[in-house]
C-alpha cells in the first residue's frame, strides 16, 4: 500500500483509502492460505463493512478470519456446491469454507427463481460465518428483491427467564428495494448487544450496563468478563427470545444444519468463526404486487418518509452516510488494530 | 345454550363449556348478518382463543366483530377468491370479508405447494382482521409445516426515537412442528403491549407503566387515555421498530395491500377491525432438511428441551395448559362481558 495513503491523526488513528482496505484484506486472507476464490468475496465483504463504518465486521474481523482459516475444520480451498431443490428453493453447500463465496455462487439462481416464483429460499449449509448479513441483503435489493436473512451463531444467550447460554446471538436482517433511493435495510443481533461489544468493554476494563448479561450463577452483572463466561441476554425480553428461537430452528434443523449449541460444540473452544447454516428468503415485489407496483412503491415511500421529522431514523441511514464520507476520505483505523494487521501480511509486501 | 352449563362463581365470572362458546359465537355472528360460510371459521377461531385463555381474541372480540360486520365497507357474504400465482405463491382475495375463511380456502393449495417447492407464500388481501395469528400457524404445523405469519394493523405506534403514530401493532407469529409434542408456536405484537391492554387499563381507571406509550405531545405517559390518543411504543426499541417496519412492507406494499396508516384512513375512525393484508410463509422441513429429517427433529428437540429447568418457558406452553383445563372444565367469562354478549344474540334464542 502506498504510504502516502497513510495519514496519522491526533487521536491514535490512521486514515486508509477504501481501495487499500480491500488490498490489506485480500493480502492477509491469501497469506493465511485461503484460496483466491474464497478470498475475494470475503475481502469485498470486509471492505464493505469498513466502508460503512460497521467496524465490528470490518478490518477488526480480519485477525479472527485468519485464525479461522488456520483452524483444522475449515477448508481453505472449499468450492461451494449450488443445487436446485425446487422451483423456489436453492441450496448452497459451502463445504466448510466461508459463506460469501457460497452466497455469490447461488445468487443468480436465487434471483431467477424469486422472479419466476415470487419467492425463493436459499439454504447455505456448512459455512463458517463471520460477516454481517446486510451486504447479502443489499445484493438482493440491488436486483429489485426484498429479502430476509438469518443465521444462528454459538450458544451464548440465555432465553428470557432463564440463566443458561442456550441460544446464539442470531442476527436477523431485512431489506426492501426502493426506486431512486438506497434500500431500506436493517441487520440486528437478537441479543441485547453484539458479543464483540462486551469483549471490547472487557478489553477496555469498562463495566457493561445492567440488562446485557448474567454471570455464571445466573445473576445480573455489570462485569464484562463475568458476562463473557456467563450468559448474554436477548433484546426485547421474551419476544426477542422467541425471534432468536425461530432463527435457531429455521437456519438450523429446517435446513439440515446445526443449532448454536451444536455449532459451539463443533467449534471445540477454538476461536474460529461459528460454522452453521444461513437462511435467506428473497421476495419479488413485481410478481407478488397484485399488478399495482407503482402504487405499492408509493405506499412504501409514504411509510418510510413518515420516519423523518419526528426524531426517528431509518436503520440504514447511518451506514449510507458513512459510505459517502469514507468513499471520499477513507476510513480511520485504530493504530493498535493497524499494527496487529501488519503482522498478518506477507513480509516485504506493499505495506 | 342449556342453562345447566352456566355456573356462577364467586368472583363475578360465569363458567361456560367450550361447545357453548362456539354456539354463542356462531349465533351472534349469524344474527349480525354474517354469511354462514364466513361465520363458521370465524366462530371456530374465537372459540380456539377463548379455549386457550387468549382472552383478548376470544369472546371479548365478539362485540367488535359484530360492529365490523355492520360497518359499510365490510362485505358480510364475501366469497374469497384463491388464485395460484406461481409454483410457490398463492393469493387469497378475501373480498372485504373476514380473514379466517380466506385462509381456510387457501390452505390446501398452500400445503400442496409448500410440500412440492419446500416453501410457499400466501398473500391474503383485502381482509378485515380481528383474530390472533396462532390458530393459522397451528393449522400449518398440524400439516407438518413450519410457518411465519404477519399482518399490519392501524397506525398507533411511534417508531423508536419518534413521537408520531406511524406503525401498526403488527403481530408476528411463528410455528415449528414437533413429533410427539405440541408445536412450538409464538405470536406477539411488535408494540410493547397490545392496544387492548391499554384500553383495559383505561376502562379500569388504572395507570400504565412508563415505556408503553407517549402522549399526544410525544412525552412518556402513564395515563392510559393519553396513551390511546398519543402513540404506543415498539417492543425492544429500534430493533422492534425495524421488525414492525418489515411487517408493514411485507404484509402491505409487497403484496399490493395497505400499510397501517392507509388502513386506518380506510377505516375512517369507525370501530371496525382493521382491513389490510396478511402474509404467511409455509416451509417444509421434510423437503428442505437435506435428507436428515430425523437428526434435524432431534436437534430441534434438544434446543427446545434446554429451555426447561432454567426458569425459561416455551411461548406456547401456557396456552396448551389452558387448553387441557378448559376442554374439561369450560372457560370463565366475566359476567359483564357475558351480559354484553347476550344483547348480540337473537331474542328468544337458546340462551
Amino acid at each position: 500500500m502506498p504510504t502516502n495513503h497513510l495519514q496519522d491523526d491526533d487521536r491514535g488513528h490512521i486514515r486508509i483509502a477504501i481501495d487499500d482496505v480491500f488490498s490489506i484484506a485480500i493480502q492477509a486472507l491469501l497469506h493465511a492460505g485461503l484460496s483466491s476464490a474464497q478470498a475475494f468475496p470475503m475481502a469485498r465483504t470486509i471492505t464493505a463493512a469498513e466502508r460503512d463504518e460497521c467496524f465490528s465486521h470490518g478490518l477488526y474481523r480480519l485477525p479472527g478470519c485468519v485464525e479461522t482459516i488456520k483452524s483444522p475444520k475449515f477448508v481453505a480451498n472449499a468450492i461451494p456446491v449450488v443445487a436446485e431443490i425446487s422451483a423456489a428453493a436453492v441450496r448452497a453447500d459451502a463445504r466448510y469454507g466461508y459463506s460469501p463465496l457460497a452466497f455469490e455462487k447461488a445468487l443468480p439462481l436465487v434471483e431467477q427463481k424469486a422472479k419466476t416464483a415470487g419467492i425463493c429460499i436459499l439454504a447455505i449449509n456448512n459455512c463458517f460465518h463471520c460477516t454481517a448479513l446486510w451486504p447479502e441483503i443489499e445484493a438482493l435489493t440491488e436486483r429489485g428483491l426484498a429479502a430476509i436473512a438469518m443465521t444462528s451463531s454459538h450458544s451464548w444467550v440465555a432465553p428470557a427467564g432463564g440463566t443458561q447460554p442456550t441460544l446464539g446471538t442470531n442476527p436477523f436482517a431485512f431489506g426492501w428495494p426502493r426506486h431512486n433511493e438506497r434500500p431500506y435495510v436493517f441487520d440486528f443481533a437478537t441479543s441485547m448487544i453484539a458479543r464483540g461489544d462486551i469483549a471490547l468493554h472487557d478489553m477496555g476494563g469498562k463495566q457493561i450496563p445492567l440488562g446485557w448479561a448474567l454471570d455464571v450463577n445466573g445473576n445480573p452483572t455489570t462485569n464484562a468478563a463475568a458476562a463473557l463466561s456467563g450468559a448474554m441476554l436477548s433484546f426485547g425480553g421474551h419476544k426477542g427470545t422467541a425471534l432468536s428461537t425461530m432463527i435457531e430452528l429455521l437456519a438450523g434443523p429446517l435446513i439440515g444444519d446445526m443449532t448454536s449449541s451444536q455449532s459451539k460444540e463443533f467449534g471445540e473452544d477454538t476461536r474460529a468463526a461459528p460454522c452453521h447454516g444461513e437462511l435467506i428468503i428473497a421476495l419479488d415485489p413485481a410478481l407478488l404486487g397484485w399488478g399495482t407496483e407503482a402504487a405499492n412503491q408509493s405506499s412504501a415511500e409514504q411509510l418510510l418518509s413518515a420516519f423523518a421529522g419526528q426524531g426517528a431514523r431509518l436503520p440504514s441511514r447511518r451506514r449510507y452516510e458513512a459510505r459517502e464520507r469514507t468513499m471520499k476520505n477513507g476510513v480511520r483505523v485504530p493504530k493498535a488494530l493497524y499494527e496487529r494487521i501488519q503482522s498478518l501480511l506477507p513480509s516485504g509486501g506493499p505495506m
